[in-house]
């Protein structure tokens, strides 16, 4: 059975040595101590290892039952869903007026991944509950706040989202549930959601339905969608749990992994459903959480790739099969272990320079976040809005490529279920389709975030980069950074350019290139974060930091980055500047 | 459910139009007309269509179980084997002295096709038992041959490769099982080899397994390997079935995928063993069947993404998804098919472009063994002997990178198991390990193929991609594929050179890079292909071929193969050449 161990010190040297939280001007921050942060997330990493680690493989063989309507979860994890609410794990980032204890959403960030890597089935539970409770906190009546929030905040009920129809799921102006208007101002939501995520198992007291439904008579397409609060048990005055509301699951579906966690058909049949927000504005609501949800799938990319080269480093070093060609390595035994072999290296050094690189991104990405929310900072909402697709994309694509070499490293045995290795690949491929899937990030990000605001944030990021370069290019040390940065970034404008000379003229010139542009784009994010880091790594050298070895094995990571990978941004050039004539040649008969 | 049609037009193309098959001086090759080829491809694509295909989801659903001792396949793999067994598909390229058809290894290798993208862990079982013949027939004495190869002809015994064990897959030297001689000339075997597909079923009356073992005294190591013939039942003289040999199945394994076929634990329990070719040769007769074997699974790497393309094409024709961008093109519908938007197209003709390339490359790989075999062309041997490890790491590669795309166009319903999608996914992920997991390949190509009788063989390589070239200098038609070709060709030369010059002091200085070349390479023979097929659709129109859609299809799908997967080479290029230093740079403690 795989194993995980948090990287904790990894989650401390980005937050203290990186991004220095504690020294940022973000309400909120200045708690951020080096002894704090660690207590918190040194005790997540028990929990993942103890308590959900163990239970990856129980939920992946078991599954998810459906038995007269009644749906239950995996054996044990009733009792981990249960450890964690008694733990506080649920609430990190939520309003202490709801019982949250507040803390940044970079704290919430990192104590996740953790659990992500551990159960990634199992943390969708409170994963989708943390979204639904935002979403009810951003745009609920004081009296929805009350009634849901505070239950929701320590996982009591858990939530939903249900956007996607059998007949439609990016293009959700063709949905069909409708949601039709009582007197008593509720509404009456009926239609069929699928692939509803945690849709009903046995782990809360309730869950909170939001659903995506159609007013009748109001706009078409996409501007006539409301968001509504629909409970699977109504919710009494007095906070107790009242009637079943009109909402069954109708099947959990089969799929390739995550099968800890229940995919549910969902069906509505005159349900009671109460507006979240403004009629007609339900897929703005929606957006609250699905950004927020969108950053959480970034993070499952890298995670799930972090535990499986944790277990793929370990069968490495372990497994003994031929002999170091530059000497034997380990004379006593009959052979040599993996670890020496140059083409394991590359995968292993594939994989770790991917995670920690991703890590860096996807923290730096959170504190934008707080920085957005707490000081109303426009700049930062608009870098991370721009980079929210670039993460998920790139980031799932990549995290999903590289459990599948983790895999790879154990040869035969990758294959089989026995080692868990398989089920890090089938998990992780869901992340690149759910929340949008990655063709619809890199549609978001060249046809609309390049865009924004007059392209201000991208002009934004490019001077991000250029004045990181700048600001090392006197420092030796820095050159194996400076130099490859330089130069993708100088491709990624040049692919940018070739959008606005092109793209305007036929939008097919920029969308056939929006894949490979980001690809290339979370390349250059991930060569700027190696190339802090490792500005941070010397600077703690050179201040006299004791673990020495941590922080030259940072260095030479991201030296790793930069040399075998960057050189990636050169390959995505050449085929966007290909054009979309190949691309669009064929009449769809031709195929 | 998905569905498979066979291109038998695609096969027919590069049967005739690219390879001219009828036209070359091989013996045998003469009465490959286009009507005698063409009613054998389009029979064996009914047999893959009709009776195949619709197994494949129940074999993945049902899979193989193991109940006291006895194996038992899926529904309807007994009628189906039967079908295939009398229909004489198993006996194509087989020697007409053991009831074989005795048509070119390029006839079997293209009737293959379309069994293995209907049903890769179907097609399985035979496969190893041409394998097994394969040995047997170029290893085997005369008794050997008339006792065992008949009924392997038919299938009606099939046949398995016993190579790996609990601790050794990769290095056999570290083989434990053991084969003591006996005073009747018999060995008596014993040992656990595990991973052996179609160790057990219930399809075949005996199965005759091959097993590598050590002779107690014999050399250390890999030196110390033969080759045993183990058939499960005993055979009496007069080719009846007698005892029951020492040879059982001790389990079955869960796999990721391929749940038609049984992966078996087989143990050896002092089993009758029959010494196949020389004593300690073992490995020379075990890479007679690898050498194949690794054609078939590159074969496997691109008909798995076929099968997938086909379903991922027709889902995205039929699918409705929000609108082009440059203009609504399904105006009676609620939004136009997927298939109008150009991400969507850029994932189809990676597929298309790869899956046909791919063909291409593995039908010309089959006809230089012929070559080789049949007219002992010592240069097609070098040839292909080269191209083996491309072959095998590259297709397979590319080719569960592409089921993953096909899978990707689905969006959710690529992830439930609903729509078949995850499967191809799945069953293409085993060819990237078995047969020499892909790094394994590489290691082959760069540390000992292009060195192979003095280089001669990448030297004739290169010299053939330049005279493609030249010989379409002055067709402007052909610019689009001569001038990316000779870059990537130079690409490949430059890395070599850089093997050359710095592999000699450091072998890490090659190693490390040679998974990169080995993709690059797979790139540069794709590109001659891609040339090559050009050029011949170019002849066919200007002969006045009827097809000219066909013929234009062809030649727009090349030239997106050369505009935007050939820029793929400057990239490995450049991690080759940075170097083995961040590659090597960590210690294993510092990982």
């Amino acid at each position: 059975m795989p194993s995980y161990t948090a990287p904790t010190k990894d989650y401390q040297f980005l937050l203290h040595d990186l991004l220095k939280v504690s020294e940022q001007d973000i309400p909120g921050f200045e708690d951020l101590d080096r002894d704090f942060t660690g207590a918190v997330l040194e005790e997540a990493g028990k929990v993942a290892s103890e308590v959900l680690a163990p239970l990856n493989v129980v939920g992946d063989t078991e599954g998810c039952t459906l038995e007269n309507g009644v749906v239950r979860t995996p054996s044990g994890f009733k009792d981990a869903f249960q450890a964690m609410k008694d733990g506080g794990w649920t609430a990190i980032d939520c309003d202490p007026e709801y019982g949250g204890q507040g803390l940044p959403y970079v704290m919430h960030t990192a104590a996740q991944e953790p659990f992500v890597s551990a159960n990634m089935a199992f943390n969708m539970y409170q994963g989708l509950t943390h979204g639904a409770y935002s979403a009810i906190f951003h745009h609920g009546t004081d009296a929805q706040k009350q009634t849901y929030l505070p239950k929701m905040v320590t996982c009591e009920w858990t939530g939903t989202m249900n956007l996607t129809e059998p007949h439609c799921g990016t293009d959700l102006g063709l949905m069909r549930t409708k949601a039709e208007p009582q007197d008593d101002g509720t509404y009456r939501v009926t239609g069929q959601k699928i692939f509803i995520s945690a849709g009903e198992h046995d782990m809360a007291d309730n869950i909170i339905h939001l659903v995506l439904a159609k007013i009748p008579g109001g706009p078409e397409g996409i501007k006539g969608v409301s968001l509504f609060i629909v409970p699977k048990f109504l919710v009494n005055e007095d906070g107790s749990l009242g009637d079943r509301n009109g909402v069954s699951v109708g099947k959990i579906e089969e799929k390739m992994g995550i099968h800890g966690n229940a995919t549910c058909v969902m069906n509505y049949d005159g349900a009671v459903g109460y507006l979240l927000g403004e009629e007609h504005k339900g897929m703005r609501a929606m957006f609250t959480m699905m950004n927020e949800a969108r950053l959480g799938v970034a993070l499952q990319g890298y995670a799930q790739a972090e535990a499986a080269y944790q277990n793929a480093l370990a069968y490495a070093k372990d497994r003994l099969q031929g002999r170091d060609v530059t000497g034997v390595k380990n004379p006593d035994g009959p052979a040599d272990p993996l670890i020496v072999h140059p083409d394991i290296r590359r995968s292993l050094m594939d994989q770790k320079s991917f995670v920690e690189g991703a890590r860096a991104l996807t923290f730096w990405g959170a504190m934008l976040i707080d920085r957005a929310h707490k000081n109303k900072d426009a700049e930062a909402d608009g870098l991370i809005s721009l980079l929210t697709p670039v993460l998920k994309g790139f980031q799932t694509d990549k995290g999903f490529e590289m459990a599948v070499q983790a895999q790879q490293v154990y040869g035969g045995h990758g294959y089989i279920e026995e080692w868990g290795m398989s089920q890090f690949a089938r998990d992780a491929r869901i992340a690149m389709i759910y929340e949008g899937a990655n063709g619809i990030q890199a549609l978001d990000l060249v046809g609309r975030k390049l865009a924004q605001d007059g392209g201000k944030h991208v002009m934004a990021f490019f001077e991000m980069v250029k004045n990181e370069c700048k600001a090392h290019a006197d420092d030796p040390r820095m050159a194996g950074f400076v130099e490859p940065l330089k130069a993708a970034s100088k491709q990624l404008q040049q692919a940018g350019m070739f959008f606005m000379q092109n793209g305007v003229k036929n939008p097919n010139e920029a969308l056939s290139g929006s894949y490979d542009f980001m690809h290339m784009m979370g390349h250059v994010c991930l060569g700027l974060m190696w190339t802090r880091m490792a500005k941070a790594a010397h600077d703690a050298l050179d201040a006299g930091a004791e673990d020495v070895t941590f922080y030259e094995t940072k260095i030479a990571t991201g030296r790793y980055y930069m040399a075998r990978q960057l050189p990636a941004c050169a390959m995505h050039l050449a085929k966007i500047e290909s054009g979309a004539e190949t691309v669009m040649a064929l009449s769809a008969d031709q195929f």
